[in-house]
Order: C-alpha cells, then structure tokens, then sequence
C-alpha cells in the first residue's frame, strides 16, 4: 500500500509547492474517515461463504432458465460429457485419436505386467485395469489428454500398504479380496470428493511435496525392480532403501543371475536410448513409445530360443487368458477388512486424484479448454468402483502415457477407448505369448518409465524460489526413499500444513518511516533514506490477525515500542513517543481474539500514556471493530484511512519541520 | 490500500484542475517502478526466521556485554526469579500477601478435598498438590498473581483419561501410580515447551475453543457432582450428559437421599447468595471467598451433632494424617503404563498450560508486567516435575482462586507461600477434623466454583463478532458435553485449524472500479458508483498466494475475466477486454504453486489476447516474481506500482472520457 501512495504522493509534491502541500494536509477537511460496510444479512454471507467454499465454480450456471427437457439433457451431458462433444466427432479427430490409443496401447501392454508385480498382483490384473477403467473414463471423463489406467506410483503405495496386511503369496486369495475392497473404497472416496465439492482438499498436497514423494517413490520402484533385474531370488518385502540394499550385497555373490543382468542392461540401454532420441527431436516421441513392446517382443522371442529359463532366467509363465471376470462378490462389505480396505482406499485414491488432476490441468491449460476438478473426481470415482467389481486394482492418469497421447495428437477420450480395445484383444488372444517374457524386461521397462519422475529441474527452482518449499519437497523425498511410502506422505502433508501454520503464526510486522520529501511511510529497514518521525512509532503487521498470531502480533508491537523508547532515551533532546500507529493495510480479517490481543495492547499503551492509533483497516476488520465496539473504545477519531493523515493530524509539528 | 491511494489523489482532485491531472497521470516520468529488495544472504535469512518463531521476545537480551559474573547472577535470577524481586520485598507487600494468601487458603482447602474427587483419588492428594507446587512457583514463577494448585477441569480431564485405562476402586494403587506418571510428564511437556521456546503451541487453542471447552467441562463437572449432591450410590463412569442423566433419573425413586439433599442445597444457595454479594460489591470480595470454609465448618459440625451419616448422608470419612509422602518410586518409567501415562500427560499438561498462561496474561496485562511465557511453562513444569515425586497430582493456576488473590491484594508469589504454609498446617493438624464433612457439600462447593466458567457473555460476544469463532465454541461445548473432555478438546482444535485453513484456501477477490472523479480503485460492489474501466478488469486477491488456494486464485480470476466478457459481448459499443490488472497489495507472500497459478494464469490469458499486468507486489512477492524469471515472462513494464498507474498507461482513452 505504501507503493501506492507514495506514487500518488509523490505526484502532489512533484506539481505543488510544498508549503500548500503541508496547509491541506494539515487541514482536517481533507481527512477521509475509514467507511464501515453495510451490515451483511447472517443468512446471505453464510451461503456466500458456503458458496465459494464449495461452488466457486458455479457449476450449475448452465442450467439457469433452461426448459425441462433442455436441463435433462444438460443433465445427462454433464455427467457423459461424451454426449457433449461427441456429437461434434469426425474422421479427422477419429485419425488422430486411433494413432494416439495405438500409441499408448503399445506403451501400457508392458507397463501393466509390470506394475501389477508392483502391486504384488498376477500380470493379468495390469491388463484388466487398463481395459475396464479407460471404457468407463472416455463416457464420464472431461479430459482429452489425460490416458487412464495402473501406474506406478499408485501401484507400489497399494502393494506396500495391502502386504502390511496380508501375505501375498500365502494369502494370496484374501490379498486379492483385500485389494479389490481397497480400489472400491478409493473410487468411493474419489466419487465423494467431487460430489461433495471437496476437490479442494487435494490442494493440499502441495506442488513441493507432490515433487519430492515423486521422485522417492521412483527411487523406490527402481530399487524394487533390481530383484528381477539381477534375477535375485529371495528379496526383502521393505521398501526402504536401507533394507533392499541389504539384501542386494547379500545375495550379490551367489544370488545373481549374469544370464538375466545381460539381458536387462542390454534392453534398459536400448530403452534409455529410445527415451535419449525422443528427447532430441519431438517428432520421434514415438520412438520411446514402441520401444518397450519391441524389446518385449524381441527379448521373449530370444528367451524361446535360447530356453534362456533354463538358466534360471526367471520369466513371466502364465499369464490367465480372458478378459476381466466379475469380481464383485470379492469385495469385503463386513469384517476388519472393510476398515482396513476402506483406509488403504482413501489413501490409494487421494494419491491417484492427486496424479490424475495434475494432468489434466497440465494438458488443460495447453490446450486451454475448462476442467471441472470435482467433476472429473466423479468421473475416476465411478471408474475405479466399475473396476472393483471387475477384477481391476486403483487405476488413474498415468503422466509418461499422458504426455504420449498428447504427443502423439489426441484428439478426444476415444484415444483411451482404442487403447482399451487394443488391450481387450490382448486378453483375448496374445497373452499365452507372453509366457516366456523375461521379468528382466519389465524391470528395464520400470525404471525406464519411473526415471523420468525425477524432476531434478523441479527441485532446483524450488530450491531457489522458496526454501521452505524446498525443505517439503526433500522431507516427502527421503521420507519415501528411508522409511516408507506412507510416511514419506505423511511428512510431506505434515510440512506443507507446518508452513501454511507457521505464517498465520508468525506474521512479519514492519517499523516503518518517512521516505524524505514525500508523504509517504515505508519500511526503514527496507528504505534506509527513510526517518523516524519524533514522537511516534509507526508498525504494520502483514498478515491476518488471529487466535494463532494475535499475541505475538501484540507482544511483538510492544517490543519495538520498547526498543524505541529505549532509543529515545539514550538520545537527546527526544521527545518521548506518544502515539503508535498500526498500518492495517495488509490484515485482511481479524478474528475474536485478534481484537482481544487489540484491547490488550490498547490497554497496555494506555498505562504508558501512549494513543493507539489505526491505519487504514479493510472494511471486514473495520466491521468486525464495530461490532465488538473497539472502535468507541481507542475512539472513532483514532482510525485514520493512511498513515499520512494520522500524523498530519496528530503530530503536525513534523510537517513544519520539512524543508 | 485503496483507501489511501483514493484519500491522497483525492487530494489531487480537489486542488487541480482535472486536466491537469490527467495530463501527469499519463506522463510515463512520473510512473514509478517496483522496487526488489537486495537479496538476502541465505543463512541471515533463515536466523532471522528461526529467531522470530522462537525467540521472538529475545530472551538473552540483557545478557548482552555483562561481566561472566553478572551473566552468573542474571542466570540465577532469570530462573529463579525470586531473587530478583526478593531483594525489593518489604513490610507493606508482605501485608498484602499475607492477606490474600490465608483467603486463598480458605477457599482452596475445600476444593483441593473436592477437586481430588473428580481425579478419583483420596482427598489428601488435592491437598497435597496445594503444599509443594505453589512453594516451587513461588521460587521459578514470573506471575504476581496467579494462584496454584490443582484445578475443575485438570482433575476432571485427569480422572477421566486414567479412568479409561485403570480403576480407580479396584486397581487403586496402579491408578495412583498412573496418576503420578502422568503428572511426571505432564511436567516433562511444560518444561520442554518453555525450554525449546515452543509455548506458541499453546495458542492453537483459539479463545473460542477455550471459551466452549471451559463452559462444557463446568457442565460436566456440575453433572458429576449429583451423584454428593443427590447421594446417589451406583452412579455411572462415564461423563456424557445422556449417561449421567440416565442414572440420575434411573435412581430417582430410592436412590436419592433426602437429607443429603436438603444439606447441600442449603448451603449451595448460602454459597451462591455469597457471591451474589461479592458481585454485588467488589469490597466485599471475602465474602465469597470464605464461604466455602465456612460451610464446611458448619456442615460438618452439624452432621457431627446430628449423626446424619447414619441417615446415609455420605460423609468425607477420613482424610490421611500429614504431609506429602515421597512418590518417586510409584512413577512408571517402563512397562505400558509408561506410554499411557505419557500421552495422558502431555495432554493433561498442555490443558495446565493454557489455563495458567492465560491467566497469567490477564493479570500481568492488568498490572502492566511483562510476562515470558516460555519461562512461565518451565516453571509450571519443574513444580509438576517435583509435584510428581511428592505425592501430588497435575497442578495449574486457577481462575477463580488468583481472581480472589489478585482483590485480596496479593503483591508477590509470596501469597503462594502463605497459602501453602496453611495447606501445611491443616494436613499435620486438621485433616482428622475433616472427617464428618459429608460429600454433599464438596458439591455444593465445586458446582459453585466451576458454574462461573460458563461464560455466556463471552460466548454471545463470539457470535456478534466472528460467527466462525462461535461455532468452534459450540463444537468444543456440546463435544465435551455430550461425548467426552477429550472429544470435546479435538473437536475445538480442529475446528480452530480448520478455520485457519478456509482462509488460505478460500481468500476473498474482488473487482475493482474507479471511484468517478479520483484516480481510485476500488470493490465495486463495496462502491456500486465506482464504474469499470472499459476494455480493462482489476481484480484484487485478499491473501497470500500459497499452493493450497493457488489453483483456486487462477481459476477464480479467469471465472471473472469470463463473467467480465459475457456481460462485454451482450452490451453494445464495449471494447473487448485487453488488459486484466491483479492488485497484489494484500498478497503478503507466494510460493512456488502460486507462481505456478500465476504462469498458469499468463499462458491462458495469452490464449485469449488478454494482456496480464500486476500492480503493486509487495517486497517478498518482487522478490520471488525475480527469482522464478516470472517479471521476465510479463515483462517488467508489465507491473506497476499502482492500479491508477497501470490504467493510465495501458488505457489512456479513459482518462481522455472523463468530464
């Protein structure tokens, strides 16, 4: 706010003699009292309130005065938006989007064997949410970009929190149960969180976390893919780095399979090189693309011959043909499972909305076309409930597959429907072919995807912008790589909460002082040239005033009088402080006990024969000072609207004083 | 911010002709640039912080350049601060204290008997807790009036979170061991709060939750009390209304004792009459203040003569002969127990805290002394601590009893002393005397002492002032109410985070109008003749920009450039909108996500050929702008140190418009 008035300050001196300059503001007639807003009816400011808390996006304006009918069909379009944009569908869109499905078709047939390892499920499973979810997305989903189905991310947070809780192997049965129950209880969260409007609350997995929890989680998976990498046989079930290390070096002199590090560095070099080249020129994304059905196609076709297994290559055996049978009697709905279910969901599905929203408003913003966020939570909601009852584990937006499709010209959600055709055919007749796929391969191709989920970039800027943001991003990071994936979560929210708290907590408050020959109040430390004015002791606080800060705000602003008075003190020949005025420009509201620490520190200053004096307060503080009549307590005539007019007023010995 | 711009160009108007102004006000020379502060040296930056949130008060300021020895004694003095106004102690305080000490004593004698009750333990151990933790304040403590010893709601939270865990009857010396394990570290987190500088902790507990949690726990305990007042034998363990009242009702008909009744509700009405008369009269403060001693001396003479304890008027029996055994022994520091006693601890130690701060506060702010929280805690814990190896249970300041100490004129801690000078006397000579008192009239006392928590002034003064306060107030209320204390507790702080959370999440925008004849910006639909600069929209955020409401902020601003166009395409003549101007005067600061929106928000605006311009960044926002090469992406002629200025640049014809 100084800015401001200074500029406009400054203008005055600049075409005005300086004596007129101190006769006006010196006379009271120009002095603006602060206005206090009309009374709001409780009931309207409530659902004002309620309203942009949860509909800032007026979701329904469409629908005002339309006919019956015409709101069903808007009805039935806002929740299948394919009847929306489908009917502006043509060949040149359907090229488009049959070259991208095909794309990411071949991309996700070898990511999904894999994550599902990584989710400690049968391959098969990794095909069927890449079949299911995407069918029911491309009729509810907004996004034309975004490409649906298992990733890696989700998949490791899933397989981690189920095997805390069941065994994989020996239990396999209740494991699977288990993680149907936890996709249906994550689709349900999801579908809650966009019906209710709670989209917001994923906000809150700040974009430093989302940074840091990414990359440990890729840290993670790499390390969890050397067990089919070296071809290690008995491998920790940790995640932390520490333990996986461990039992790498143990098994490293009798445990390793040279037959299988061949392979795999062979075909990760390959991958790596593809990803280098697709990297180097845009127009060859779809090098990478193929590149791992090509190593699977070429890597298993070389195990047949070679009978490679033989020598203790392990492959992928059997993959169930067919395509997803019904899973829905599966799910626990009694017994502590459905509480364990229920929780491992809510969390695997904030994760997935997390990633998913992230895409779609990545793409979104390129393309520049709207995305409804809790729309688009109904839409992964309904899918992932569809998928538990289908033998599909938590599916969302995968990035690496995202960015294909859009690379690859995406024109609509039929990309994602081409893909799932892709798929579905596949189960139906391909996958006995996978028998003799080296696990080696999957391995290649999981780091090689996950790799990219290192934003070192990301966290330089981080670095260098905000520190605390920073200190977010490498706490989610070494949470995820030392401890776990839950935890690394957990600290990650932890330090993003910690920091919005820390700033209501400990606003920073300004001494601020008179820039020379203008009217104009800044902060000294900032403006050297800027002086004191004798007498009075100016501070702005830069924040809201609540429960949280308005007894440091208070004991704060006492200090530096304390310190002034001190000063004032050891010079000489000045005058004692008599007034303190609080620059109000920057608090924003103020709550009950904001105006408690006030009359506290109101009468503190009294006791000192010091007048309280306020600055321009907004008109919700000014209305809540009304209300709690603080404004007749320090008196009506001590709210200036600047801190100009305060002193001027109240100490116009300082205005004669100018040169 | 706009207050002032408007009061000083106001100014302006008022003096020139208008031409003249608009003259200037297009002149580029007198357009001021944003300025962006030098950059800070990393490590300075992250001290200050650190310095700020903990040692805000600057607590080693007068060690600063003092000889080794006067550091010695300063040392001395800063923890035991009796040294320090000790040697200032004269007659006239002693007076004063003297007084005020055997008033306190008289009042806390009878509800340490009956506080004691509600932690379910003997009566000695309230009395216990009255002798040694006021002695060790009086010596640490920084408070003149703050009166120690236990209190309502500590033993109430005490009594039910031990009872949760052991029983009070029949695992009687586990529960007192617990109890001593409790107060152990109770202790412990008072210390360790005020040792690492951490008291800010405490101010999470928002006045509006205390308010609730104070008036709900003084139901509770109420409640509790029917069981003396009715002379109920079977009454319920739990402390929710609807159990209580149940038992209540349940024993109406042959439960209820009719003689215990008439003698607790006569002297319950003698009590209330007396603080009528205190109220009434403030000289009479004494009145109230001996009652309590005074009823119990009557009463319980009067059931010595009468025998009514053979009518079944239950009476205090006996109360254990002389002072504090050690309890060093009894503490757990292994075993399960450790962990419970721990949690309850920190939970019943927090509680102590907040009820002995903020007393602390009040009073110090009446005096006008300045009192060091963090100090304040360390010596409430050390007390604890030691309070915990003698017998006693959790103690804390009490409202009611300092209220009495600081009219009865205490000057010093001394009081404390005195008070526990008595408290000594009565448990090596008086207890036996005790042993006639009936039950009923601890009731009687305790019912009166908490009914003055229910504080419905405050409560209705949270609803005139912030309607948000009021609920947290309620939810504490009715939580502690109808559930638990504990219950009771989460639910006011979460509510309070809650609160603070919505603010971030949701900040207010606005769009700006110029106010007709001045060069000012303001809410149009605060100022509905402030009119909107055609082919421009100014709109203001209310808050720092952070990732939890970054997204929201974009999205809200492109919501009314959209609104904005619409009402453009529908009016004839319009000039479509190019220039979207943020005032950013009240965005104290941003992060990484926020610079994110912003980007997010330029790459949008490009699409649609809006020019983005920002007016007036504060400090740390230019700062940040700077360091992400985000002042770069707009340009930096594209952020102006007003509205007013950027307007005149862009959209010179308007000033041309003008009458």
């Amino acid at each position: 706010m100084d800015h401001s008035t200074e500029e406009a300050q400054t203008k005055e001196m600049d075409i005005r003699s300086l004596s007129s300059s101190h006769r006006h503001s010196q006379s009271e007639r120009y002095i603006h009292k602060v206005g206090v807003p009309p009374k709001q009816n409780l009931f309207k400011e409530f659902r004002e309130t309620l309203k942009e808390t949860f509909f800032a996006d007026d979701p329904l304006r469409p629908f005002k005065d339309q006919s019956r009918s015409q709101k069903f069909i808007l009805g039935i379009q806002t929740i299948f938006p394919i009847f929306e944009w489908g009917r502006k569908y043509n060949l040149k869109k359907l090229r488009g989007d049959l070259i991208a499905g095909l794309t990411i078709a071949s991309l996700c047939i070898p990511q999904d064997i894999g994550y599902a390892k990584l989710a400690n499920l049968d391959p098969q499973y990794g095909l069927y949410s890449s079949f299911v979810p995407p069918l029911i997305y491309a009729f509810m989903g907004s996004s034309r970009d975004i490409a649906i189905g298992p990733v890696a991310v989700v998949s490791l947070l899933l397989g981690t929190m189920l095997q805390n809780e069941l065994d994989p192997i020996n239990e396999k049965a209740q494991y699977q149960r288990l993680a149907f129950t936890a996709t249906f209880f994550a689709g349900i969260t999801q579908v809650t969180l966009g019906f209710f409007r709670l989209g917001f609350l994923i906000d809150f997995l700040s974009h430093a976390a989302i940074v840091g929890f990414m990359g440990g989680a890729a840290v993670t998976i790499a390390l969890q893919q050397l067990k089919g990498f070296l071809g290690i046989k008995k491998f920790t079930k940790k995640s932390d780095i520490i333990s996986v290390m461990h039992s790498v070096v143990a098994s490293a002199h009798h445990g390793w399979n040279w037959q299988t590090i061949a392979i795999g560095a062979s075909f990760l070099s390959f991958l790596l090189f593809a990803k280098f080249i697709g990297k180097k020129n845009k127009k060859f994304f779809w090098v990478p693309a193929i590149a791992p059905l090509i190593s699977v196609i070429l890597s298993t076709f070389f195990v047949y011959i070679t009978r490679a297994d033989k020598q203790g290559v392990q492959i992928v055996k059997n993959i169930k043909k067919g395509i997803n049978p019904s899973s829905v009697n599966e799910i626990y709905f009694s017994g502590d499972y459905l509480l364990k279910g229920f929780r491992i969901g809510v969390v695997a599905g904030m994760i997935g909305l997390t990633e998913a929203i992230a895409i779609g408003r990545t793409f979104a913003a390129m393309k520049d076309y709207q995305l409804d966020g809790n729309k688009e939570m109904v839409a992964l909601g309904a899918m992932n409930v569809v998928g538990s009852m289908t033998s599909c584990y938590v599916a969302t937006g995968s990035f690496s597959r995202s960015a294909v499709n859009y690379m690859a010209g995406c024109e609509t959600a039929v990309s994602n429907i081409v893909m799932s055709c892709v798929v579905f055919l596949t189960l139906e007749f391909i996958t006995p072919l996978f028998k003799y796929t080296p696990n080696a391969i999957l391995a290649s191709i999981i780091i090689n995807a996950v790799i990219s989920l290192i934003d070192i970039g990301a966290a330089t800027l981080l670095w260098k912008i905000d520190k605390f943001d920073f200190v977010a991003c490498m706490g989610a990071f070494f949470g995820v790589v030392f401890s776990s994936v839950e935890i690394g979560l957990l600290i990650a929210v932890s330090i993003s909460f910690a920091k919005i708290l820390l700033q209501v907590t400990r606003p920073r408050t300004a001494i601020l002082g008179k820039v020379p020959r203008t009217t104009v109040y800044r902060n000294i430390q900032q403006y050297p040239e800027a002086t004191k004015v004798p007498g009075v002791l100016i501070v702005r606080v830069d924040s809201a005033i609540y429960f949280s800060n308005s007894n440091y705000v208070k004991e704060r602003i006492l200090r530096w009088l304390e310190d002034e008075e001190e000063e004032v003190k050891a010079a000489t020949y000045q005058p004692r402080i008599q007034f303190l005025i609080v620059e109000m420009s920057p608090v924003t509201d103020i709550d009950t006990s904001g105006i408690h620490a006030l009359e506290g520190l109101h009468r503190s200053l009294e006791k000192r024969e010091v007048q309280l004096i306020l600055a321009n307060p907004g008109p919700v503080v000014m209305d809540k000072l009304h209300a709690s009549s603080f404004t007749s307590l320090i008196g009506e005539d001590n709210i200036f609207l600047t801190v100009a007019d305060a002193v001027s007023s109240r100490a116009p010995k300082l205005v004669e004083e100018q040169p």
